[in-house]
């Protein structure tokens, strides 16, 4: 078998490969990383959806609820890290990211489909005390559908393989790390 | 099948029994909770193996390399997520705790097996650009070895079942979360 992670230039293929499979499959473990952000006690993190991967752009697209508390802090710190576990190829994908927030696009929320677009608006705002779980409406609304796009400005990899190998992407360079 | 999500107890029960699970099993969901910090440039994170769960002080264990990021990280900031995410449960469970950083535990160094060993010390540095993947010493280094003990002050959960449900848990109170 290849060693898929033998060299640089293959590793960091195998990342955009894999970031592209978490858009296109439900299944995939980069469908959901973990979105890590600055708040306001520290460091704040969870499990989000990758919409999107552009490997020419470098950037990663996720939607979320103006409302949300990581819209709140990427406004105030916009540098945060989207974090893959692949853990059948032993593979962590660590993409740290300056993240833009972008408002209004309600034509892309118009071509979601009905169940999606309950994912944004409902009141209460998401967070906010409720005194049992049914207690809120979920009505959507297309002001709240928030576009995160997260331009990449630097990736490490870390393959737990026989040896272990660490890497690092930026700037169009390429270093191994130790691990 | 009983609901174990659909009181705020028992949802608090699953978290410390899941915890627990993680730190017995090497296959549990919990063993591998994604450790969220602030680094220079924003949020940083990485994958962490749980190594304790103790309810009653509201604590969690991690190993790691004192020279590692994290460590320079959590001096810099101490507030910090550790996060689970039970694909099989459709459950997150965000932890939100303080961490201190206690280095020189050199009994419980000694009671590691030698392969654990390994992953303190080494030289150079974890994250020091290298010319390959084997261009490191890994003779482990006692006075590396570093106990990360997170003092957790919030729990957050959410139970992506139906309905969705998201609890808070902070200071001896729980209550229910427009999700």
């Amino acid at each position: 078998m290849t060693d898929l992670f033998a060299s640089l230039d293959s590793t960091l293929d195998q990342v955009w490969q894999r970031l592209g499979r978490g858009v296109a499959d439900r299944r995939a473990p980069a469908r959901h990383p973990v979105l890590a952000t600055v708040g306001a006690d520290g460091a704040e993190a969870r499990v989000v959806v990758l919409r999107a991967a552009d490997r020419e752009a470098g950037t990663l697209t996720i939607h979320t609820d103006s409302a949300s508390g990581k819209v709140a802090q990427l406004r105030e710190t916009s540098g945060a890290t989207l974090l893959v576990w692949d853990e059948k190829a032993k593979l962590q994908i660590r993409l740290r990211a300056n993240v833009d927030i972008i408002a209004g696009d309600t034509d892309a929320f118009a071509r979601l489909p009905d169940a999606a677009q309950m994912n944004y608006g409902g009141t209460p705002a998401p967070g906010t005390p409720i005194s049992e779980p049914g207690a809120h409406d979920p009505a959507p609304d297309a002001r709240r559908f928030t576009v995160l796009l997260a331009h990449v400005r630097e990736i490490e990899t870390l393959h737990l393989g026989t040896p272990h190998r660490r890497a690092r992407f930026r700037d169009g360079a390429a270093t191994w790390l130790a691990p």
